[in-house]
């Protein structure tokens, strides 16, 4: 299956200011990309990086400077169903989480991200659209039952972690792919236990 | 199988007060263990309250005013393998989830939890105890590898997601179990969108 992975170029993710300078927060986002291309060629997905300039990557690229939604739309009017859409950000995504979304039953099939989002999306229905603004998980369960779709779901700690925050840099240090857990790793980063709480941080410096 | 379930009594939640009222986090702390007996008795487990006092709920109980690690360990031997843990706060869980967790392989099976803990557990080796100082589920790894377990693990949103931080309300505003979610609505507690993030708030209140 056609499997979309849209990638901001040049946009490092800006919640992760506090943690990461902007070298270390582009470093991450490509690694976190190249981590989500290898998962899903693991599960026999072939990858297209809808990206906002040249990303000089390695696997097939469009480039479209719109915004997420306008984009990901054109994508998934191109490539027709079925089509999958998976962020970028997906730093614990394996090859077999994504299989088991390939495979999930439903014309639509979602998964949350923390915080409202949609983090995965399979479309084999021709007139499902994505709206990315605001809560978009309830906003395309909404979409789906407008247009008569079976909604399927899929219940992946894995893809529902979309790393854009601080706290989530622990995940990453516990869980994640080879790449974006090396970037971590390499810029000092360690679990740090305090109060029963587990952060991420680094040594000698402000916890993250 | 037997599902061990801790639940602290009257040590409602702190690290929800800056979302919720004292008595809103024990109504809520309450509501979240009824919606994970449910799912436990929708998976065909056999739960036990494993409370700090009586808890007063429909359900086998025992009252251990230990510490948590203490307290599980002595159920974990009293009940003999196999025998799983699964925390009281996943007011997310659904049958189906506590269905994967106590049919997947493993002499030791472990759901991490958001921050470095451990949600839920299957324990089928007779040596395995738990520590759930720290972050346990690192600690709990090294525990299965010290003892020569296979390790299995469930890779679950719904289970890996534990609720005590006012964050995660916005979880259970969108994919929270009735009991626990009508808590909240009860409460007020609408789905606010905001520059692009998605909070839990209150209406003509600060916003969690």
């Amino acid at each position: 299956m056609r499997v979309v992975v849209p990638f901001a170029v040049g946009e490092p993710k800006s919640r992760l200011a506090p943690a990461l300078g902007a070298d270390e927060r582009a470093a991450f986002a490509r690694a976190s990309l190249e981590d989500v291309l290898e998962a899903v060629r693991a599960a026999g997905g072939e990858p297209t990086v809808l990206a906002t300039a040249d990303p000089r990557v390695d696997a097939e690229t469009v480039v479209d400077e719109r915004s997420l939604t306008a984009a990901v739309n054109a994508a998934i009017a191109d490539a027709g169903p079925p089509v999958a859409v998976v962020m970028a950000d997906l730093a614990l995504a394996t090859g077999e989480a994504v299989t088991e979304l390939l495979a999930a039953d439903g014309e639509v099939v979602l998964v949350p991200g923390r915080g409202g989002g949609t983090n995965a999306i399979v479309v084999r229905h021709p007139e499902f659209r994505v709206d990315y603004h605001g809560a978009s998980y309830r906003d395309h369960l909404a979409i789906a039952r407008e247009i008569g779709a079976d909604v399927g779901t899929v219940d992946s700690y894995r893809l529902s972690t979309d790393v854009d925050e601080p706290a989530d840099l622990v995940e990453v240090l516990l869980h994640g792919r080879s790449r974006s857990q090396a970037v971590l790793e390499d810029a000092g980063f360690v679990l740090d236990v305090d109060d029963g709480r587990v952060r991420a941080g680094r040594e000698g410096r402000e916890r993250a």
